[in-house]
């Protein structure tokens, strides 16, 4: 990745702003919340679960601007496409994503459904439950793509959560075709193991044919491939996009370029408080590396060390610059 | 405070949500922000600033609101009057005041200001640096006082802060009169030493004629009565208000009931993060032990470790249930 580029890494995913709350492992039961998953919820859920919902704070989350804040915190060059609406929360989200260094030009939408909101709820496991209502963010469509930004961009990095939407689904062939056209990298994250088993074919074929980095953790992998062996689906991917990265949680996550395997170990936490973003993070850590070419071994640790940085507290975006980290 | 009450304190103060963000010290210099400070600043300023601010975290505040907010928490019925706009960052101050088991029911404003905010700068050393735009804060008059829920607490509490507004002060001298007609008690909060100075003479006629329990920090105290000595500045609010609670920072807090003089030690902190909401979170305690009927001591030891709690991370509410400390 050595041609210059106006932006090390371009992400297209969901605008979302976290309302994340401490609840008791009771709260998941009585709201039908499966824990650790994500679920789509529409706006009458959306309203119920809030008033039910704790004492809670704001922030902005979406897992592909989480990965981009992070980049724009390493010191990196990054922007975003994806949609809010023209409301407070849209604002907000507008405003984190631009304080954190990136570029963010997509207009709000206007007389539509509200700024996508993701209740989420920490249990003192420091697990989180997602609750997501899509909003303006489902509005989004392959017309929002600013292809001049696309071409400028090491990296398109692309939010698996998106694939739950046909017109986002077609935006993203459409940005990884502009990418590939134009000598560029395209990359996706797998997202969540529920969003895999709903789109398993349109994940595959899209990763055969236009993608050279995929992003999972190792459950998502397994089950993209429909098989019990991590081996097994290291040997499919190798073939599919020929370069992975696979996230063990605890255990640290694995690097595969072609032949080449390399072992991240985690980095240590003193507490973990809440686990949302870690993988987001650990994403910018290693794309970030990725874009200045630094060894597999350096990007996965930097990967490692946002990822632990973003457990140690609340929210899904860093709290000290990552450039700190470097 | 022996009468059967329906809530142990109402609280009135400004309706506020907070904007927070960890800054280096030099970014207050270039705001020009006085460190440790609250400013209000206007709707113009406020979007500058923000446009300034790193990425941040929103979530509900205001001095009074945190106060009834933790005795929600400590499991105390509480209440709140305070004005909100009808927009988002209304319905999240509403949200987290009612899910923190406060009553609020003020009509939010429609076609006036929006929702105050306040833009909370966190420097390295944990201090905070406040600027407020009151918004609809400042439209609270006597006019939304609920005259019956007044009558039905224990202790009406009021923030300082509102001094700066003349129909809030006016609302203030009126809460008092029903309240003390009731036969229950009133308390207010010095909230910020620039406050004092602006309205000097108006607090202490407040405070000789209307005033039961007197909160304030030491510096605030002694501005009030012009002395540099803490015992001299005693001996005058002994004929004042008659009940004093000073709080001390780390060299913990006074409370003084006529000629008793309790000393409280501060509870101990692994890390200051945050020290926002400290004194708000600390007049929980005692207020909640006050209406409980509980020993000073225990009144002022419950305030030390809601102070604790509160300055061990971001943000001016508890994250825990403070009902656990009991």
């Amino acid at each position: 990745m050595s041609n210059t580029a106006k932006y090390d890494v371009l992400g297209i995913g969901n605008a979302i702003v976290d309302i994340i709350a401490t609840v008791p492992n009771d709260f998941l039961f009585e709201q039908d919340i499966v824990k650790g998953s994500m679920t789509l919820i529409d706006q009458d859920r959306a309203q119920a679960l809030y008033s039910s919902f704790p004492p809670a704070t704001e922030t902005s989350g979406g897992s592909a601007a989480n990965t981009i804040a992070g980049i724009g915190s390493f010191g990196g060059k990054a922007a975003f496409i994806g949609k809010v609406a023209d409301d407070g929360l849209g604002e907000i989200f507008a405003h984190d994503l631009r304080a954190s260094g990136a570029a963010y030009e997509v207009a709000p939408l206007v007389d539509g459904p509200q700024t996508a909101r993701c209740l989420i709820a920490v249990t003192p496991d420091a697990q989180r439950s997602m609750s997501t209502f899509l909003g303006a963010s489902a509005e989004f469509c392959a017309s929002d793509l600013d292809p001049e930004m696309i071409r400028a961009s090491h990296i398109t990095y692309m939010e698996g959560y998106l694939f739950d939407l046909d017109p986002a689904k077609k935006a993203f062939v459409e940005a990884s075709e502009i990418a590939r056209a134009a000598g560029r990298k395209t990359a996706i994250t797998l997202s969540d193991l529920f969003c895999v088993d709903r789109h398993r074919a349109s994940f595959l074929h899209l990763i055969r044919n236009s993608i050279d980095i995929l992003f999972a953790n190792e459950i998502e992998l397994l089950s993209l491939y429909q098989t019990m062996s991590l081996d097994d689906a290291l040997a499919q991917v190798r073939n599919d996009s020929g370069f992975a990265v696979v996230t063990l949680g605890e255990k640290g996550s694995l690097i595969m370029d072609g032949e080449t395997l390399v072992e991240i170990p985690a980095a240590s936490v003193e507490r973990v408080v809440d686990t949302t973003g870690a993988g987001d993070l650990y994403a910018s850590g290693l794309l970030y590396g990725l874009a200045a070419g630094l060894s597999l071994e350096r990007c996965g640790e930097l990967g490692s060390l946002a990822a632990a940085e973003v457990i140690s507290h609340y929210g899904a975006r860093s709290e000290i610059s990552l450039a700190s980290l470097l």
